[in-house]
């Protein structure tokens, strides 16, 4: 029987979302205690991997479990009730940062990372010489004192639709098909003063966002021109792009399945 | 010589701002380490409290200082640029929730609580089933899974203009006046899910923020009436407001002088 999860984490404590021996990684809490709670060892596997230091509000990933074993935990019925309580239950053993949202039955032969047709990053940035440090808690500090928001509005739309990004993919990645599509782009300013870069798309290459991210941030403060992000695209060349933006201002927002 | 200082500080790690005997506060670190640095007893007088737990963005306060210990320390001139660093130098000494992030001359006559004469305070939170733990580091959890949003702004809009807040004042204080003056609010949706609630006036009484957002969340989720507001300022009777919102969403956004 295949279970769908939701959940959500804060990256900081962990090595980044997929296992690794020696490491704290997201995977590696949830298929302990997962495995723990229903005596059964449980693999999970998500929509896709967050770098170290990168949290989520609400990533998916689904897992196998044995009919009788679940229908036993759950005394006996599938209902939003009794997978509610299940995933307050399993709660109870995971880190207070790792927190299971909802759990639901899906059919067999859904995958999370093969049918997940749209994830949106947010990425979170505030301008101040000296750091604020409630808005570290979930933003990058850049140390600019201004910004141009409107050139990276529109350097960030030259990305919108199907694009091969291979100039903002880090280089040491195995994918061989680089063409993503970016659906919708948005740049915003909220009360407290912090910006949030949303990018949606169908899929994201290792580092992408966080390159992009890098790319927007020096066409901001002037350094690049807004006419150069279709160059840096066109030319399919990382180094051409721009630095790797710290991890510690991107978080997954979403994910969609088909 | 005065010297006026915006900092910033999170509030997690201490017992409010104000100095208390035995207990670990803002102003204590602060008036701590600039006495250490200037070999001085230094008293930080800021333009109010804030309660345990409750952060800042841009709160102010001042102090005042020899003029010869100053000048020695900075190099002899007050400058944009020696006054920067020389906050940089008392950061290097402070803990790191907690920044002053400018800090220029004042005239002896200026005083950062009587003419303080706009503060605006955020107010975060977000809804979910299952508590979020990147949100919950800037945003009070709401277990409801819905609120009306618009009810809760037209309640707020009750409560602009100059008013006796008695309702919305913590029993245990000693102020007599509880006249004041909230000169702008609004409620907004940011694109990481949680909700900011803006209130700006001309000072704020004891828990004065966290017993209007907590009579808000009573209207939001149907408990109470908008009209309700009303009634409960016209009462001047704090048993019939709201219970008082939990510290952890709020925070200090800024503070201006006369």
């Amino acid at each position: 029987m295949r279970i769908l999860m939701e959940f959500s984490y804060l990256g900081k404590e962990y090595s980044g979302y997929q296992i690794q021996p020696g490491k704290t990684t997201v995977q590696g809490e949830l298929e302990h205690w997962l495995s723990e709670f229903f005596c059964s060892k449980i693999n999970v596997i998500a929509s896709g991997r967050t770098d170290s230091g990168v949290s989520a509000i609400r990533q998916i990933a689904h897992f196998d479990i044995n009919e009788e074993i679940l229908l036993n935990t759950l005394g006996g019925r599938i209902t939003d009730k009794s997978m509610h309580s299940l995933a307050i239950r399993i709660n109870y053993l995971l880190p207070t940062d790792i927190r299971i949202v909802r759990m639901s039955q899906i059919e067999g032969d859904v995958h999370t990372r093969y049918d997940a047709k749209s994830k949106t990053y947010c990425y979170n940035f505030y301008l101040s010489k000296i750091e604020i440090p409630y808005l570290s808690q979930v933003a990058t500090w850049l140390k600019y004192s201004e910004i141009d928001i409107d050139n990276m509005r529109d350097a960030l739309k030259i990305l919108e639709g199907r694009h091969d990004f291979t100039s903002f993919c880090a280089s040491n990645t195995d994918v061989e098909d680089k063409v993503r599509t970016i659906t919708s782009t948005s740049i915003v300013r909220n009360d407290l003063g912090f910006y949030t870069i949303s990018i949606t798309g169908n899929g994201f290459l290792y580092n992408m966002v966080r390159i992009i991210v890098g790319t927007l941030i020096e066409i901001g403060i002037g350094k690049r021109n807004v006419s150069d992000m279709k160059l840096i695209l066109d030319s399919r060349d990382r180094t051409l792009a721009g630095k790797t933006a710290p991890a510690d201002g991107l978080v997954l927002k979403e994910v969609d399945l088909v």
